[in-house]
């Protein structure tokens, strides 16, 4: 059986929220939402958002209901909640928080889409996202559902995450076999698929976190070669990375800003690059704090230091993720996630991307998925 | 007639300083010499240095003795003053201090040299240098000399300078036509050249400088469209570079680092190229300040922050002088030199380099020139 169709052609039926396997799931009178009501300064609080419940819309022509089964949360989204200069619009005010999903089309009303589809793509911080079919066109894609592969990798090392480690890594860090790659937040959603591919093109693969736990973790179930505890004050970090870096570093894939990339610039070796990803440690500052002072260490070593989005790399998309796929598959890409279960958590898990208290992508669960194909469907 | 050449055989001879057209120059007993004292903290310091008087020595067989011609101030030097981790090995205390001159072969105990011979290299700040042939060989070159081009340009815009704007521009700035290039110490040696580049390659360019002088100079002399004040606090530099720059920044070539590198970061454009030449804000601080806060511009506008060393071009040097000397001789390129007179200036003149007193290469004539071949003799 393949499930759904009903929806492709016309209107929307009332019945079109048929599922694949067990056949039609109940479709709610209400969900829950996250709005934005005010621009955060510092970590998002609690007046910023606000939760509603509110009606579940049923789609009209060229619309489509999707059922939100996982949401990603993720540091960025913190700089799409401001106002300021970004690579994208700010999200508006009383608007539900933007935001990275899995999804299950539940009602149709575009032939574009049919229910049972299983997409990733853009939606919001909410249980259902009535999306013009056309838009969701260009901001989703179909997942091809494969046993060994859990859906919410969709959102971590198969999606955001993992493409961003790609893009930053070979694309902007250039690695050579045996030079040394150095990565922040290391445990994180980018950071464990950066040092794992590192670690796979053959580099030597040293990752900055924070603890203990997360220090043996990066070394024992990723195989980096060493790891740095940026919390441990028994000596200076530049002189903690001298010695997990001997041989200097070549590529510093930086997740975090501040001091970390300030003494990750004082061991660059001559020709290095320095990935700027993300800058954890100021995203929620209210004035920005000061720059790197050892920059000018980028003109004694002749090395250079480069930003990039991993939106620029779009058309490539489909082509890494497959790559990223068939790796996690065959267990050479292990995926770190923490789960957490429902839309009412996501608030205070959002505040944890930035207080560091996990481990792994940062996902919610917001609905248990429809059965997968049974291999005979294939 | 040639000139020169009995000191190709053999030893050296005493009566080996005979010079074209007017016959042997007189070898005084005694040279000045600046000898590094003290390695500075600050501002050079009349005790980090001492000028000494000392027996011009004759060369041993396999070396070289040079008359000094012209000197080129360079506040690179003031890095190798300092015993700092840099792209060079830094002066030894008690040595003379190394610079590029311009010098000509008065005594040689080598088949390589013979007197007459005019070179641009890496000596001393010293009258006369006592070389070894085969270092020599490798720091410097020959200069053809032509009618209508100074030999002092061979230390700015055909030299150290002029291959700096060079390569910094071209090939680590990657300029399209039509693109706007921003350039600090715009009214310096690297400055003047770094525009006028610009401006032949089809860029909008505007120069950073201090005072309404040398901003009326950049514009009205050397053609380029705009030039900022950075001296002027009638409104914030920022304000003042959005106003000069409406398009943004495609290429900014960063001589100074400090507010103007923070300030031209908040102009930059989407895939923007930060050259990073030299930080002269800086150079004398005895603690690093901080960094440019904006750098995470880098990341939004996906741009790139990268230093480089005009050493690293060396085997570009030929071809690329020979570019600049056409375009010298031809007019199309302005060579704006500030000349001192002695070597006893040295000290002072330095200095200037960093209160930025002087517009255009400071360079030091340490001798008159020897007369230039007659156009027969060619």
């Amino acid at each position: 059986m393949t499930g759904g169709g009903q929806g492709r052609e016309g209107a929307p039926a009332a019945d079109a929220s048929a599922r694949r396997g067990d056949g039609p799931a109940p479709l709610p009178a209400t969900q829950r939402r996250i709005l934005l009501r005010r621009r955060p300064r510092g970590l998002v609080e609690a007046a910023d958002l606000e939760l509603v419940e509110e009606p579940v819309v049923q789609p009209g022509p060229g619309e489509v209901l999707l059922r939100n089964l996982y949401l990603s949360l993720d540091p960025a989204t913190r700089g799409w909640m401001v106002d300021g200069e970004s690579y994208i619009e700010p999200i508006e005010l009383g608007a539900v928080v933007r935001g990275a999903t899995i999804a299950e089309v539940v009602v149709s009303g575009s032939e574009l889409f049919a229910p049972g589809d299983v997409l990733v793509g853009l939606t919001g911080w909410e249980e259902y996202s009535l999306v013009d079919a056309s838009l969701l066109r260009r901001r989703s894609r179909r997942i091809e559902r494969e046993p060994g592969v859990p859906l919410s990798w969709e959102l971590s090392a198969l999606g955001g995450n993992g493409l961003t480690a790609w893009f930053g890594l070979f694309d902007v860090g250039r690695p050579e076999p045996g030079q040394t790659v150095l990565v922040s937040a290391a445990s994180g959603g980018v950071g464990t698929v950066v040092g794992q591919l590192a670690k796979l093109h053959g580099c030597r693969v040293v990752g900055v976190t924070s603890g203990a736990e997360r220090c043996a973790m990066l070394v024992d179930e990723l195989g980096f070669d060493a790891a740095v505890d940026r919390t441990d004050t028994s000596e200076p970090l530049v002189d903690a990375l001298r010695r997990a870096c001997p041989a200097g570093v070549d590529v510093y894939f930086d997740n975090v800003g501040g001091e970390v990339l300030n003494a990750a610039l004082q061991r660059i070796n001559v020709g290095a690059r320095v990935v700027l990803c993300g800058a954890i440690s100021q995203i929620n500052e209210r004035t920005l704090p000061p720059g790197p002072s050892h920059y000018i260490r980028l003109l004694t070593k002749r090395a250079r230091m480069e930003g990039f989005v991993t939106m620029d790399f779009a058309p490539r998309w489909p082509e890494v993720s497959a790559k990223l796929r068939a790796l996690a598959r065959d267990g050479q890409l292990r995926v770190v996630e923490h789960m957490v279960e429902g839309i009412e958590q996501v608030p205070e898990a959002f505040r944890t991307l930035f207080t560091g208290e996990k481990i792994g992508k940062l996902t919610v669960r917001l609905a248990p998925e429809p059965p997968a194909l049974a291999d005979g469907d294939t």
